[in-house]
């Protein structure tokens, strides 16, 4: 048995991740985006790391992943009243990690590192890298200005029409030591985008100096779940923002997105009727059920995703 | 009817320093004990601020008074599972004032003005003052030696033997102008030192340089309560202090420490029988129930230390 690689962030990601990891434990690899990151009451908050913790250690919300399990709002009400900002709702637990990252990073510590020591004392055997130890932060252009994912989404409600991305500082960004030699590893089995926004999420790690790169050297089959289903996201703003960019919300746009990166791509089965057509660009296809609604289900598209990839390495093999 | 000042800290200073402030509200101007203030976590921790702080919003725990009342403990929880330090409690609700706290420094402003942001969001009336802008930490020289009253207090469980206490940096931090202009009032009716432990709560204040000058040069009377009660500290290390530092636990310790700074003492009713050997020494003594068990009792004690006050304040007109 391989090794696997999984990518991406927000709560979808981190679901479909939390199913390799069943499966794989120490033998995966997380990619995650930090290009959401964001600093506010002093403190540095990595939505989408936390998010993917939270769920490896099985401590999250099972209806809001992006928050643990109990979530309660004391400190905020009280940060309220003495005068702190009240946008941004703010959990107790939600706020350990970013108090022991931000005494980290003052420290001199890497966000690598820092990473690497929340998952070694949450029991998570998996490997969790930050797409960059270097800041990198993704502006979403829109008709109103560039603004940051956290203030689009909280204060701008996603209304702004969104005209375009900007991934500052990826490019000079390097890549952390643990990615380069998982992307190298020679029993690498598969390298999995999970189903998440491809701009803000999936993007601003494909963007990281040398990334891409890296992807395309290595053997393994690349394989991205769709995060759009029955023509719309299943949480958050991808399908609204494909349509202001010119892009039908379906699946297709997302895999053309990946062109030239990817080897397969899932779409669920409410969308079966557009596999055809996919297959006709060149992409393998697999239909399965894409809706992670319980810890089972993690698991069973975790499975057909490992498996998607035996059968591509299967025809890569036969073709070479 | 004149203005006031308090100064002191821990929970006995601020109840006092709450019975001042239903009595005179914006009239009254509160010196705080930074000394002990330390940082943890990465943030800006000022115990004897924030005691303060809950108490005059109405907000304190009244048994633990350092805490908001309801305090819940789910972030040190999280905290601790990723790792953190699982020494000193960090309640949910204690956070919110250190998080802003930290922020404002890291941005620049001064802890008065932090302070005086709280107490307006917070609806407090009075000028709360720290004792000084700059950095002063008290330490505890002890026989196994120097250590912060933190460190004393959570870590070492006030266990080593005490030989002295030295004020780092005090000599050289000035004195916030709000408290100058507050010792300088002409209508000034009385400077009420609480009943707080005198080494690291109430002494610190006083080693800031010019502090001491400006309350003898100040002409209302200076009235201090004292924290021993039948032979004990109500809460805390001050009877076990003064003993190792070759002081009996008595009443008459801490008045012979304030000496030649105040003109009136407080004692406890239960300790009548010291009045006499107090006053033999040249102190006006009063006789009062010092122990505040309700918010009646705060009250009570603050309008007999106003009417200490203005009576001394008859002798000494008197005399001169």
């Amino acid at each position: 048995m391989g090794t696997v690689v999984a990518l991406g962030g927000q709560f979808g990601g981190a679901k479909l991740t939390d199913g390799l990891y069943r499966l794989r434990k120490k033998d995966l690899t997380v990619i995650v985006n930090t290009g959401d990151d964001f600093e506010h009451v002093g403190l540095a908050f990595s939505p989408d790391l936390d998010t993917m913790i939270y769920a490896l250690a099985g401590l999250e919300n099972p209806i809001a992943g992006w928050e643990p399990r109990g979530e309660t709002y004391k400190l905020f009400e009280m940060l309220k009243m003495a005068g702190g900002p009240d946008r941004i709702p703010l959990g107790d637990q939600s706020l350990a990690l970013p108090i022991l990252r931000s005494e980290g990073l003052a420290a001199g510590r890497t966000l690598s590192e820092i990473t690497r020591s929340f998952c070694q004392h949450l029991g998570i055997e998996a490997t969790v890298v930050p797409m960059s130890d270097e800041r990198v932060r993704t502006q979403i252009l829109t008709r109103e200005g560039a603004v940051s994912f956290q203030d689009y989404f909280s204060e701008l409600a996603c209304e702004p029409v969104v005209t375009g991305f900007h991934y500052a500082n990826a490019a000079q960004a390097p890549v952390p030591d643990a990615i380069v030699n998982a992307l190298r590893a020679p029993d690498l089995e598969a390298v999995v985008i999970g189903p998440c926004n491809p701009y803000h999420t999936v993007q601003p790690i494909l963007e990281i100096g040398g990334m891409k790169e890296l992807l395309r050297k290595q053997g393994a089959p690349v394989i991205a779940v769709s995060p759009i289903v029955g023509g719309g996201a299943l949480q958050g703003s991808a399908a609204k923002m494909m349509q202001e960019l010119g892009h039908a919300p379906l699946p297709r746009s997302v895999a053309m997105g990946y062109y030239k990166l990817i080897d397969g791509f899932i779409i669920d089965q409410v969308d079966a009727e557009q596999a055809e057509g996919l297959r006709a660009s060149g992409i393998e296809v697999l239909v399965a059920p894409t809706v992670m609604r319980s810890p089972n289900d993690r698991v069973d598209l975790a499975v057909q995703v490992i498996k998607f990839a035996k059968r591509i390495a299967e025809i890569k093999a036969q073709a070479a």
